[in-house]
């Protein structure tokens, strides 16, 4: 028995951070433009207004412009839908991202076709994501993208290594998967109808959890010295964030895990900034 | 050791071009219109031309209009882009397909951008693909859903069985995923640089073979009693086609084997003529 490291991740963080700053300093001096995102939410839930204050903060300290436009939580498909045309139709705009929870009845990646592929710094549109799958440029969504840039950050290399993607979501299990095949991995995709979750993960080098359902991954499920990046933020009682992964079973038996909170969280805005950035720097580029 | 049963293909085959003929002649009848398929082909291979002239030939059957395009060998890509413009814009037009080889330094995703969704029975318009990922309506590259539907036709389930993929092209191990993972399969995509890809395939209960190389799946692929489709199609010296599968050395192990030719292959060719019979259907009802 080792010691599990802890895959945190701050410093990569502030890396991406450090980038979209320093492509906004650019973008200011040489061409005036600030890069602007601006977050949809049509919803009342407090984790979301959370989340979206978080994302303001970082973006302020990185130079980056962040706008939230708040629809009605009952609001249409139609209005969300012509909202964000609207927005991807606004050259002062270079990134949109819904926000989900949506209103019932609605459907996230149907509402997101709506989105800009140039400005869906979130990976949203269906089109990004099939754009991913097909190996042409595109944002992936930035959780997923989270999971490998913290793995790279650690130096944990993928090509050749057999990964147990635990989760089917069309915002992390789906695009995560094709991104860990473009870096030559044999992905896994497990789900709530795997007929015996531990037999797939307990082969796999690499597990990440991104299920939604706290404490699911134990030492059970995992092979002696498995790296797990745990992908979960199921909310406790005492209004803090637990993942997917019981932590104090897998201690010493996992090689390496990332901490909720701590770890994919902090990459994954860190990302949205950086796409951000690049979406601003492109669209300069494409008008010059 | 037990017989291998044939998961042929002909009998769903039909069943699919009797579909596509029940809708061509309803068309017909009640509105004067005959579902028409397009394909695009930009090369003198010779087994394409063999491809779509079977094509051709089947439609011709199901009551199904087929007129083939031909471009130069070396038509450059805003060519080819232009050609599938016109075609998804000409309303007597219902399905496009771009057929593979295509010249040198294009992109066959990229290209197939041009095609409409509507119009894209091919499924290979990154949006469908996108879109079948989401959990959104769209065709399914035709090779993909015809593993499907011959596993559906010989009542093997997929719900909570394991399903090994060898081979993530876009036309077929990618979006098959996607299929399979909407039918509560697990799924594990392997690939040339998977490390061990008998110990991968070994634990599967349903193992797919779509890597385009002869006799890459033997009997030390597979448990005893998978369930094995045969997707390859690679040319013999005597000018025929087998499969990535070794028959011989499978025969007894697996308990079920696609035949090639005669299994994914006229189930495809069938699809690809639902897909245009339904797509016709859609837009008369859109024109309604």
């Amino acid at each position: 028995m080792t010691d599990t490291v802890s895959l945190t991740g701050a410093a990569r963080a502030a890396a991406l951070r450090d980038e979209a700053q320093a492509i906004a300093q650019e973008l200011g001096r040489a061409h005036g433009v600030q890069p602007r995102l601006v977050v949809v939410v049509a919803t009342e839930d407090e984790s979301t207004a959370w989340y979206v204050r978080s994302i303001t903060r970082a973006a302020g300290k990185a130079g980056i412009a962040c706008d939230t436009v708040t629809l009605p939580a009952d609001a249409e498909a139609g209005t969300i839908r012509k909202q964000l045309a609207e927005l991807s139709a606004d050259p002062d705009v270079h990134g949109v991202i819904l926000q989900t929870p949506l209103p019932p009845g609605t459907s996230a990646a149907d509402l997101a076709g709506a989105i800009a592929p140039g400005k869906d710094v979130d990976g949203a549109n269906p089109l990004s994501l099939g754009r991913l799958a097909a190996g042409l440029p595109a944002f992936a969504p930035a959780t997923a993208e989270a999971v490998v840039s913290l793995l790279d950050a650690h130096g944990i290399g993928l090509a050749g290594r057999s990964v147990a993607v635990v989760g089917r979501s069309t915002v992390v299990g789906k695009p995560l998967a094709h991104l860990l095949l473009d870096r030559d991995a044999t992905v896994t995709v497990c789900h709530s109808r795997t007929a015996d979750l531990a037999a797939a993960t307990r082969t796999a080098d690499i597990v990440v959890a991104a299920a939604g359902r706290a404490g699911l991954i134990t030492a059970d499920h995992l092979a002696q010295g498995a790296v797990v990046v745990d992908v979960g933020t199921n909310p406790t009682e005492d209004g803090g964030l637990t993942g997917d992964v019981d932590a104090e079973s897998v201690a010493g038996r996992a090689a390496a895990l990332s901490p909720v909170p701590g770890g994919v969280g902090p990459v994954t805005t860190a990302l949205l900034l950086q796409h951000t950035a690049l979406a601003a720097q492109r669209a300069v580029a494409a008008h010059q």
